[in-house]
């Protein structure tokens, strides 16, 4: 995608050839600013403060310190507290996990003075493939939106509603959740897309707005408690959202708040689709909701916000009383049985085990 | 309620005998102010830029804004237009229409010189039934609160979820919603409430937090889009809102993301009350979502925040990007399909037609 209308990856190899470069996600949308990670230590910060975020540029990006820090030492043990390191920073992010295994499968075999080398070329594979994935998911979801769009009056936009930000930022490019989007705003088919603000980090508001707005996308921000308000009112024609982690039977694991908006668009006959690149499902995993465990962040990610004050400068401010405790669970699971269907990178599939293993029939059995 | 210790209604008499005064709670958590209304302009004020909120609280400002303004005009001309001025101020609230029809039916029949001190003798009186009211509610929503503490081990808190502020700050006195909380905690039962933020104006975070804080009742804040987590989780044990208006059919209308919490509650066999004092009930809409018109508020709402920064100083940051739209419609409607039941000052009943006219058989045909 664009930015300032020059094409832009999420994550690139840093000039000077032993570091890679990202986009500070915590600084927008008020501040496009650039990080160069030279360190695993450096990529372990980047994750776990959320610099990068988003399960598929997770991914990346810890494959990356897995070469980062290689680098530095590339013996047995040292690869696997490099990928231990790594693998501590989101507990709840299956493509960290999957990226990481893949990484080591791959290098392990390797003598050690070869195996950064070949933990970077296959990180930059890593983003090729998620690139690829990502526009076979556009695709796929692009005809559901002209289907969409067929059943409207000619020229009246598709309304779209999104949560969070499984977007180009998430992503090395195109987004998960936003590569339909994309697609078709790009093939001249409107679109407008509802973005809940995303509490508590607001990655709606900051990202996905900002990154909508980026490429001219039409939108509009909501609070994350209006969407349920905007399907009963026939506003929204489908909900397409991201997911860090799906079980094999369905079940998604996706940002805190994503199960209130599948129960609104269930109650309403709203279509909810998942945006699944193969990489975020968990083939050893039946039930979501008992088994995923649930990341606990900290509760200033509550209590505290930061933004932009009118003359400019980054502000954080409490929101409650001083004496308030409060609880931060940052992911929440949506029963399979609140999806309408899930779009992968080899087609829309409905959420059950048999259509996931018909589309992935090699995938990892456990 | 209790204010640093002292008993403190959220609307007084002021002691010049020719204004009321409030607490300015657009202020709160972070400053105790109060405001007085000295004229009709400064109460449609104080309700349209919710210095007061709450639908009972603002059916009282309005009935003493309707004093104020007789004070200065009471011609039956003038009382329409005072009328006409406060009922504009908030197009959702039922008190408030409910509060002005009541006082102007009381004094249209007076001669004009009489008006002004009638209409203040039934603010007070108006005031003074709010809180029996609320007393009401939550002397049966006690009994709900100890049905369930009956069935959980002992000395384990009952876990209450609510949104918005439906507390003392709503009301005059004890508050809706709050009223079984507080007559439980004051009664020895250990209560706990999860406290939803409410965005975009955060009146969880803000009031309720603030004012539970102050009365020692333990909380946590929650953003909204937690709810339906802890839900599944077995985390909420009850949930208890508030209602700016209610149909005779048992359709709530509440704070924006309400009905998302009710579809939540339904989907985890959690009970959903809603406290319904008896002057939020519009025997006149049948069908809630169709029939109640939801106002739209400011986006700045959305895009823009207040708090407090760590050097205790009130700053509004902007969290969108700038040229990114946002929509605001303040409420929602949750179907009485979703209401396990109606929590009134004459006791709990279904949310249908029956049991309300069952309970309020005399309340007013239309």
């Amino acid at each position: 995608m664009n930015v300032y209308g020059r094409p832009t990856r999420t994550l690139w190899p840093g000039a000077d050839g032993v570091s890679v470069e990202i986009i500070d996600q915590t600084r927008l949308p008020h501040e496009f600013v650039t990080a160069r990670l030279g360190t695993i230590a450096d990529a372990a910060h980047a994750i776990k403060a959320m610099l990068v975020r988003g399960a598929p540029l997770i991914g990346a990006t810890a494959a990356y310190g897995l070469w980062l820090g290689l680098r530095t030492d590339a013996s047995d043990t040292a690869l696997r507290e490099h990928s231990a390191t790594l693998a501590a920073t989101r507990p709840t992010a299956i493509n960290l996990r999957w990226a990481l295994e893949r990484v080591t499968r791959a290098v392990s075999p390797l003598p050690p003075v070869e195996r950064a080398a070949a933990a970077r070329r296959l990180a930059a594979e890593i983003c090729d493939e998620d690139v690829a994935i990502n526009r076979g998911i556009g695709n796929a979801g692009l005809a559901l939106i002209r289907a969409v769009a067929a059943r409207k009056p000619a020229g009246e936009p598709v309304n779209v509603l999104t949560h969070c930000n499984a977007g180009w930022l998430a992503t090395v490019d195109l987004g998960t959740a936003t590569a339909p989007i994309y697609l078709a705003h790009d093939s001249g088919l409107p679109v407008h897309v509802w973005v809940d603000e995303t509490r508590p980090r607001n990655q709606g508001a900051g990202l996905t707005a900002w990154e909508l707005a980026e490429h001219g996308v039409p939108h509009t921000v909501i609070v994350d408690n209006a969407g349920g308000h905007l399907m009963q009112h026939g506003k929204v024609d489908l909900v397409i959202v991201g997911t860090d982690r799906t079980t094999a039977t369905g079940d998604v694991c996706n940002k805190i708040g994503t199960y209130l908006k599948a129960l609104a668009a269930h109650d309403n006959g709203v279509p909810f689709y998942v945006a699944l690149p193969s990489p975020t499902i968990d083939w050893t995993v039946r039930d979501g909701i008992s088994e995923i465990p649930i990341e606990e962040r900290a509760a200033t990610e509550v209590t505290h916000l930061t933004g932009v004050t009118s003359d400019g400068a980054l502000a954080t401010v409490r929101l409650t009383p001083p004496d308030s405790p409060a609880a931060n669970p940052a992911f929440d699971v949506t029963p399979a049985r609140l999806v309408t269907g899930l779009i992968t990178e080899r087609g829309v599939c409905r959420a059950n085990e048999a259509a996931l293993r018909h589309l992935f029939p090699l995938a990892e059995r456990v």
